[in-house]
């Protein structure tokens, strides 16, 4: 064995749990055995393409070079050992290649292992009126210098849905300033941002004074936007109080009183189309969609963009039965919280899980100026994931 | 009946093709028999949401301002009857409401009408190397001062998967001004346009003189940016010519020569994850993806992203068989149009089918520096859908 210093894979951060303590070879592949008596048999082409060697992976951007398609076919390791740190050591034939594979990585890649979570983000939870209480919230000074009290916020988001920010400068260009600390803005036909008020053309009923029932926005886009940001300049008029609603929470208890409308809403798929004289976007998805595990990650939900159902008559009557149902549940104290959102406030909240809406205003009695914008989730979920990267570092660095 | 005025009940327009002979009232609805023989049962809900009037609609907005659950349970059509200009009449118990709906709108809308086809895009045609022949080229000049072109190319980049602009000045901004013609641009952590050039840090293969084998970009995003735009700026290196190839026609003849390899990069997910030390985007999906009538929209390719598959060992062999047999498809010249981008070139490709690489150049010659960015499909879409309805009210107005 070459004592040459291998790479990790990517620049993420992987402690040392389990140690390979006898390796063999097997048909297509390499049986390792690990301390706590684990045993993973690992694909020869598994093995080979993340090599972390740096003729395999670049050194720079850590990312693969090697072409799967210049693996021979014929491909077998020819010696295995476990190495001197507890990794794995594979020499390779025909080509007499090497590969040393750091434990950690290892034993985070490796398939069907127990707690195999280095990426997991935390869990979600679902509320009520009662079981939130009150709306997580965050002073904008603690978020802009603490650290921990942005991650704090970045985590509430994600765990509840929403989270209010306090004390911003009720100035229209603070709305690019909070998501920038998250990632890129996702610009849409209304712009970079958006202003909600009454003063402009009608190209929503969100431009008028009307009180909207709850919804998720852009439900007319293939990809919903993921987190939306309200920042509150002014609200003075009478009325316009915030309805926030978990539609995760509503969904459960459709599938607990109705779990054939359960059914119904989350196979039918529903056509969302706007009706703009300039544009003309149009989706078709069910209001409810699940992951390949089967947890549900979308509620689309748009009353005022919902185009005729192209349904049989049949199930047009399944899918109004089970949108009544859960718009009634939508409109049950139990699940609303209502805000009253003062300047200098913002709310940020995953669009794709949080209902959001408000009750009608009176535009003679003041003014109500919103400003919103979107960014993806995923850039919060990275933005997470690197908050524990940077946890695990640490720790690393102090043991 | 009064003869109050009706609204379109949004701002598209709907020729009239076919009159409402007879209406007849039926439990939960009623049955409609069209001039051509067609009897539609439409769903009283679905009639009352739909109701062109100014208190359903807003007349500004032409979004529903009537709430679902403000329609009572116990609704029924009272009185029905075609209206003189061969539309539909209901008056509405208990409430007394009043509905009139234009025929060429009802008849677009009725579920599973023959050529119920308002909103349908041109057909997708694959494509070899060979079939195509040369890229569809549009001169830049051209597509700015006339509608009529810019239309063509549109429609090219949808029906083909790419196109290419010739003559546009060589100048930075530029990768602004096309996308600008149909939708936002979509920024990601690259910025709002990204340089793929060699003379930054090394984030990605994309920024060395690499030759890199075909792929769509941001395999680790949810969604796939849907459109690709790249300009080139220099272009004077040995090498670094263009490698594109049909995605969905290498998916073909894969579903051809191994189906079962087929429906394995169908149904099982392949992790995508970047490498990088300030973001961590991750997402996993089949690298080749169906819409719910079973056609093919996105083909997920990033050899050097996809991270090591969290597959059990029998399933990864199959996958390896499955990519590798797809990657030798991609290699193979039949699928593979060869073009060096000049400087004021710019190719417009749909990022989800159209798979894109180079060949490896040598920095020591030139200079090769490509601009980049994206915008979503139904960005296109909409301007596709929208470019028909202009077609569609050019021809009433002459008729």
């Amino acid at each position: 064995m070459k004592s040459e210093q291998s790479l990790i894979p990517d620049f993420d951060t992987y402690p040392i749990t389990q140690k390979v303590l006898r390796a063999e070879i097997v048909p297509d592949g390499v049986l390792v055995h690990w301390g706590d008596g684990l045993a993973s048999r690992l694909h020869k082409f598994w093995l080979r393409e993340n090599s972390p060697d740096g003729a395999t992976m670049h050194p720079e951007s850590r990312e693969q070079q090697l072409l799967l398609t210049d693996i021979p076919d014929d491909l077998q390791a020819a010696e295995v050992a476990p190495t001197g740190d507890g990794g794995l050591y594979v020499r390779w034939k025909p080509d007499g290649q090497e590969s040393r594979y750091h434990p950690g990585w290892l034993r985070a890649h490796v398939p069907a292992a127990p707690a195999n979570q280095h990426d997991a983000l935390p869990s979600r939870q679902t509320w009520t009126a009662a079981t939130l209480g009150a709306l997580p919230s965050f002073a904008a000074d603690d978020i802009a210098k603490d650290d921990a009290a942005c991650g704090a916020w970045l985590e509430a988001i994600h765990i509840h849905g929403i989270a209010l920010l306090t004390g911003l400068p009720s100035k229209p260009e603070v709305i690019f300033d909070i998501p920038a600390k998250i990632g890129p803005i996702r610009e849409t036909n209304f712009g970079r941002a958006f202003d909600v008020r009454t003063d402009g053309p009608v190209t929503s009923n969100a431009f008028t004074a009307l009180g909207l029932p709850v919804h998720t926005d852009l439900c007319t886009r293939e990809y919903l936007p993921g987190l939306q940001f309200l920042h509150c300049l002014r609200n003075d008029a009478n009325g316009g109080e915030s309805i926030l609603v978990d539609g995760f929470r509503v969904a459960q208890a459709l599938r607990q009183e109705a779990p054939d409308l359960y059914e119904t809403l989350s196979s039918q798929p529903i056509i969302f189309a706007n009706k703009a004289r300039d544009t003309d976007y149009r989706f078709a998805a069910p209001m409810l969609t699940h992951d390949r595990n089967g947890d549900l990650i979308e509620v689309r939900l748009s009353p005022w963009l919902r185009a005729p159902l192209a349904t049989p008559f049949e199930i047009t009557d399944k899918l109004y039965r089970g949108l009544r149902h859960f718009l009634r549940l939508c409109e049950d104290p139990t699940y609303r919280l209502i805000y009253r959102l003062q300047p200098g406030d913002m709310l940020a909240f995953d669009n794709r899980r949080l209902l959001h809406g408000r009750l009608a205003f009176d535009q003679q009695t003041g003014t109500r100026w919103l400003r919103g914008c979107y960014v993806e989730l995923e850039e919060l979920h990275s933005r997470l994931r690197i908050l524990a990267r940077q946890r695990r570092q640490a720790a690393l660095a102090q043991s």
